[in-house]
């Protein structure tokens, strides 16, 4: 009697998967709460293709691989510790649809399928070329979303997005929580993540 | 030739659906990003039974139950405007398993089959019977979510669930967001909504 | 028996006047928490020279006033509208120590002596104008204060302020304010201020 | 030839001094911009009597202290360090209205004049009997002032003031700063800190 592997799965949330249940780096991880408005932002249906550039440890594309069963989800990433998280990660939670590609972007997306949909966590210096190597790809009504912590990467990629013509939203995300535990429920800050969407006009 | 009836269902995101596309009063709706952090933070599982108490306009039953095909939705709502809302919502987005209980909770809970994710998102004053009422019917390792915009609703609640043996998370979400279409990209804020997860302590 | 006029001075406060007591159009004024970062951040001592560029209703000029008894304020507005409130409320708070000066800036700089303190509450589309012109006359250890709404300001103004020699700090405030009297304590968010306060380098 | 000690007085501003600039340990101080706000919110004017009941490291006396040259403050401090902390700052502020008081709260209050203000940054497990001492004690028209970091706090403090006849208005303060010299600028969140402003109901 041959019985298959099956992986121990312990019953994960679809969205919502504790910060804490992914290996990762300190201030690495996109933090459960803005993962929700990511995924929200990326207005992700069941079949669509998805690139995650700069995936880091890959929370965003496995939390959208839970959203579409029937997508394909490309994560690129080329960071050797960084890598090491998703391949666990991707394992823990079974992410079957997800493949990983090892390529500093915009390197890597040539051979990849067009997408509705783009998520840049990281540019590595490279956003302008991302931006345009995505819009050169992305399908009509596609959606971009872009996570910017700071002042220089949120100001250029409105000004790369615009000027390729597409229209942003910018969604400030100020998170304070209490730890479940503590008996004083101190609130504790975040910092604030800016997430843009951009559609193509027109 | 009879044809049968097809929704002209227009390819709607599974969370992330603009506030404006939901029949609603102004106030009422939980906006989309509190929405997607809510959905976060009850952790849903594709199969589960999840309870809406003060459904509302129904956008948190509906988004969950894009999440959970195999799931069992039940949303309560007495309000007659927003039962006509919460009704042409669920035809709109054709949410096929979301059973609308017209019904005062704690009220109408009693029929309903145990539940392992309850939404509080309106209490109507009832907020001490609701959650003794949720109490006795959760299933071990639920999980309860309450929003709360009020010092009063966060206060007594918490206090309530603590009461009940719950250990509670409390996130505050302070969004700002601009809107696509101006010229100046002017942040425009929204009042800040605390999230209370509930799990029991064992 | 001459008596002399005497201002029938209910007793304000010297920061933290009430929004609703200033003369003000809806909007124009700079909110009472974020007015009194932006003193902060201008780090004010008794006996500076102060500008107030953009003076809208005056409200910061006021406070200014309280806290520098010897110190010279010069409110520059040219709206009419804005210069009939600061009139007002010059006289109601009796702040001897602001100059109101009807100018659209960068015009009507010229004359007056060089600035210890600057603040740029409005540019009406003159920004890099001003602070080029603000740069010719800032005193050795000058600071300029400029308060931002939309991500256009805050984009310009820190990049006009670097390419002038200036570092910034971004303060970014976010407050949210329960109404005194109601029952719940409902909080209420007003839209995020971003404080660039600017110093040169050596 | 007798010379007589001066303080070797670098120009510090009236408030808004950094908060690296005062002796404290870490996260004990009331950060510049929400003392700023508190200082608002306590309404001061020139001549008033101030208690400043927990006082850490005197950040809040002292800056009140420059808007009150001919005001009256007491800080009420029992712990060690903390005491030898605001020693060191009133010296090197020289903020020569501002009495010290070895006392734990309520323990010291009954000898001091009433007072006009009162802020309570700390309370030691005290909360009910300090609102109550103060009450005793407060002159008509007066104001307390609290700052909550933890729910407990704010809920107590809320209740206890309202039983004790005051109306309360919350402000919930969320800041988030860039640095001056970092090529990036990253937005860094501060804790919220909740600032409970409350006067006597007539």
């Amino acid at each position: 009697l041959i019985k298959a592997w099956e992986p121990t799965l312990e019953h994960y949330p679809l969205i919502g998967i504790r910060d804490e249940e992914f290996a990762t780096a300190k201030k690495l991880i996109t933090k459960e709460e803005v993962r929700a408005v990511t995924l929200a932002k990326l207005r992700l249906q069941d079949d669509l293709v998805m690139w995650d550039i700069g995936a880091g440890s890959g929370s965003v594309s496995i939390e959208a691989s839970n959203l579409m069963p029937n997508g394909k989800i490309f994560a690129l990433e080329k960071n050797a510790q960084y890598l090491s998280f998703i391949r666990d990660n991707l394992k823990k939670f079974v992410a079957r649809n997800v493949t990983l590609i090892e390529a500093f972007a915009p390197e890597g997306l040539e051979d990849l399928p067009d997408p509705d949909r783009v998520f840049i966590g990281g540019s590595g210096g490279m956003l302008e070329d991302i931006i345009e190597a995505v819009d050169r790809r992305l399908k009509p009504e596609g959606q971009i979303v872009l996570n910017a912590v700071t002042l220089d990467t949120l100001t250029k990629a409105v000004e790369f997005l615009e000027d390729h013509g597409y229209s942003v939203e910018i969604t400030c995300v100020n998170i304070s929580r209490t730890k479940g535990l503590t008996e004083y429920k101190m609130f504790e800050a975040h910092n604030p993540v800016y997430i843009i969407a951009a559609t193509k006009d027109d």
